[in-house]
C-alpha cells in the first residue's frame, strides 16, 4: 500500500544523509497519506545504505503497525503527535544536525538575526520546556510531541516549521517529506550562521521587524514573487495555510 | 539569444554549488552582455540540480524579460542595480555563504588581517547601512542595490569587488560572471579566517597598510607580476579597471 | 589465520576514513577473535590508500607477533591492556579526531549535555591523569592503557565505550571492531555539539538524569524498544553486558 | 629535464587540493632535484584543475628559469631562500589554509598542546616577525624567506618543519615535496584541534615535555619505532637530518 508515498518518503530519508544532516542512524522522515489516515516512516535503527521503499513502515494515527516488516522509528509517537496537531502538515523531519542540536542543548531559541533566516521561519524558533519525570517515564515518544506542540500553541505551525526540543534536538516538518528536509537544511543552515554571528557580536541585534515581514511575504504570502508560479508551489497554494 | 552568454552564467552558478557556497536554491549568479545592454541571469528559486543554459533568464537593463520562460530571480533589480553604476563589472553573485552572511548578520565589516584577503579586497570589506521601512516597502530589491552603490561611493568597485548588505549576505562582483563567483569563493574564504583570528585574539591588528598595498599592487596594479601574462589575464586589462 | 577478522578489521579502520575521523595515518583499529585469544591490528604509520586485509597483523594478548610481515600499530599495547581488562569488548578505536582530541588537549570531560550523548556514553566521557614522567619512559603504550583501564574504575565499559587520554585524545572500544568505530563516530559529533553548545552559553546544563537514563535504556536496556530486534543486534545480547 | 621530480611537484600540488588546503590558486610545492642545484615548481596563478608535470617550471638556486614555458610562482625567491639555509630539506609547501592562516593573523605561534602536535612539531610552531616597509618594497618575496630562516635560527628546521609568516600565512617543509604537503596537512590539523581547545579552555596547558620528547622520539629519533622499517622511511634516513 501507499507505494509512491514509500518512495517519497524513503527519498526524503536519503536527502538527510546526502545533505550532511544524519550520523550513523540518528534521524528519521515521515510522510503523510493523502487522505491524512495513514503515515510512513522509516524503521527504527536501520542504516541509511540500504535503505529501500520497502522497508518503509505504515502506521496509522493511533502507532498501530498496518503494514511493512519492521519495527517503525522509536520517534513515530511523535510525528503522529504533530500530524494530528498541526493542520496541512504532511511531512515531519527528525534530526540530530549540529548546530541546530547545540542550540536545542544550550536551551536558546534561535534568535532571528538575518533575512536567510526569515526566508524560512516566522521568527525565533522556538525552544520547548523540559519533560518532566512522569512524562519521561511514560510515553515519553508521545510527550516529546506534546511539548512541541504546548510550545507552538501561540505561533502558526506553517509559519513556524521548526521546534528544538530542550536537551535533545530539532523536529521539522513542511508541505511533504521533502519540504520537512529542506526545512531541516535551512535550519541547519540559519543555526550555523546564528552561532557565527554571536561569536562575532554576542549582542547582535534581531532583524528589523519589517524586513522580517518583507521576506516571509515576497516568499511565504499571498502576493509572494519568489520562485516559478508552479502550479504545486507553496506560492500558489490555494489555502494560504503553507 | 546570447547563447554564450547563457552557458556561461549557468556553468557560474553551478560553480557557487561545486564550490560549497550555496545552501538549497540560496543564490544567484548574472552576466552582462558584451554590448552591456542585457543581463542574463538564473531563473527564481530553482533547483541547481535542473539547470541548464536555455532555463537562463534575459532581461534588459530596466528589469524587462526579453528572452526566456521562466521568472528571473528575485535579486534581478539588485543586480541591475550594480550594473548600471559599477564602470566595467561584467558579473554579480549574491550567496548566503556561511561566514560572510555572520559578519552581514553582525553588522561589521570584514577587517583585512592578512595577506589572503587583500590579494582580492583592498581594504576591509564594507557593510551597508539598514534599509528604511520605506525602502522595505517599495522596490525592496533595487533599493537593496541602492544601499551597495551608496556605500561604495568612496571606494573604487573594482578594488573592492564585495559589499555585505546589513542583516542580509554578500554582494560580489568581477569582470565576468566566473570572475564574480572567484570573489564570491574568495570572500567566504577570507570570512571563515577572520572569524577564525578574531576567536584567538579578539583585538588582531589590521595588516600593516604597506603589506596590503604592495599584495594589491602584486596581483592587480600596472606592474603586477602574479599569474600568467595571458591575454584575458587581468593583469594586462588595457583600462586597468579590474 | 583469522582471514574474517582481519577483513572485519581492514574494513573498520577504511571506516574510520570515510567517517572522516583520520587524517594521514593517524588512527588504527583492531578486534579480539572469538576465542580471546587473539588480537588482530592495523599495521604501523602505513598509509589508508594501500591498506587491505592481508597486511593486518596479529598478536597474542601479550604482545608476540603470531601472523603478518608488517610491524604492529605502535598503539597496540594500549589496546592490548584494554582487551584484558574490560569483559565483554570485542574491538577498539583510537583516532586524533579534532573536537574529542580538543577535549582531551583541553583535560576536560565531554558533559551529557543532551540525548545524543545519552544514546552512546552513559554519563560524560572521562578525562584521565596524566602520566608522569616514569610512565612515559618505559611501556609507555602500555601505560596509556594503564591510566584509561584506571580511570575507568568506577565505570562500566559497556556504558561508557570511550577515554580521553590527557594531552592525547580518544580511545573507544566496543563489541566489535565495527561498533569501536561507531561510537568512535558517534564521539566525535558529540564532542563537536558539546562545544558548540559551550560556546552559545558556557553554563549550559547537564542532561537531566532521568533523561540520560531514560535514553540509555531505551536504547542499551533489557526492554530496549530502539532498532530491531534483529539476531545480532544489542537489544538481544544474552549477557546484557554490552 | 628532470621529468621525474616534476611529476612529483605536480602530484605534491594536486594532493594540496585533495587535503582541501587549497582555495582557488592559492598555494604551491616545490621539489628539490638530488643534486641540490634547481628546484622545480607550480606556474603562477594556474587553476589546479588543468596542473601536468610539464606546466613546472624548473629554476636554479638564485632563481633562473631554466626549463618551462610559464612564470614560476610569485612565491619562488620565498622557497628557493629556505633551500639556500636549510640543510637536509628537499621539499616546500605553502598554503592558506585557514585555520593555520589565522594563527599567522593573529599573529601568535601554535602551541603544543598534544601528542598530535609533538608528532609533527617538536614545539610551539613559530611566528615571524613583521617585514619593514623597506624589506616589502624591495625582493618582498625574498626577505619572506629570509624572516623565515631569522625566526628558524635557534630551531632545527628538520624537529620543526613549518613556520608562520605574520600577517600571511604558513610555509612547510620536508625532505620532500610529498612530505612538505603532509607536513602542510598536519600543521592545518594541529591549528584546528588547539584553536578548539583554546576555545574550550583559554589557558590550555601546554603538553608535558617529557611527553613531547618521548612523541618526538618515537617517530623522529634514532630508536624510532612508528612506521614500517623501509629503506626509504625516516627513520633509517641515515644523516638522523629529518
Amino acid at each position: 500500500m501507499l507505494r509512491r508515498l514509500k518512495t517519497a518518503v524513503c527519498q526524503a530519508n536519503l536527502a538527510l544523509v546526502e545533505h550532511g544532516l544524519v550520523t550513523l542512524t540518528w534521524g528519521n522522515v515521515s510522510g503523510l497519506s493523502d487522505d491524512g489516515r495513514h503515515v510512513v516512516i522509516k524503521p527504527s535503527g536501520m542504516s541509511y545504505a540500504a535503505l529501500r521503499p520497502e522497508h518503509m513502515v505504515v502506521v496509522n494515527l493511533d502507532g498501530t503497525v498496518v503494514d511493512g516488516a519492521l519495527r517503525p522509528s522509536s520517534d513515530t509517537p511523535t510525528h503522529l503527535c504533530l500530524y494530528r496537531h498541526f493542520a496541512g502538515i504532511g511531512g515531519v523531519a527528525h534530526t540530530h544536525s549540529s548546530m541546530a542540536t547545540a542550540f536545542a542543548q544550550a536551551r536558546l531559541e534561535i534568535p532571528c538575526l538575518g533575512t536567510t533566516h526569515a526566508d524560512h521561519f516566522y521568527g525565533p524558533v522556538p525552544v520547548t520546556r523540559v519533560l518532566t519525570p512522569a512524562e519521561v517515564a511514560e510515553a515519553y515518544e508521545a510527550h516529546t510531541g506534546r511539548v512541541i506542540v504546548e510550545r507552538l500553541a501561540d505561533l502558526d505551525p506553517s509559519a513556524m516549521p521548526a521546534a528544538l526540543v530542550a536537551g535533545h534536538g530539532p523536529f521539522v516538518w513542511g508541505r511533504t517529506a521533502a519540504d520537512a528536509v529542506d526545512n531541516a537544511v535551512a535550519l541547519e543552515a540559519v543555526a550555523t550562521i546564528a552561532k557565527a554571528t554571536l561569536a562575532l557580536r554576542r549582542d547582535a541585534a534581531p532583524l528589523e521587524p519589517y524586513v522580517l515581514e518583507k521576506h516571509h511575504q515576497r516568499k511565504h504570502g499571498h502576493d509572494a514573487y519568489y520562485g516559478q508560479a508552479a502550479p504545486d508551489s507553496p506560492n500558489t497554494d490555494p489555502q494560504g495555510t503553507l
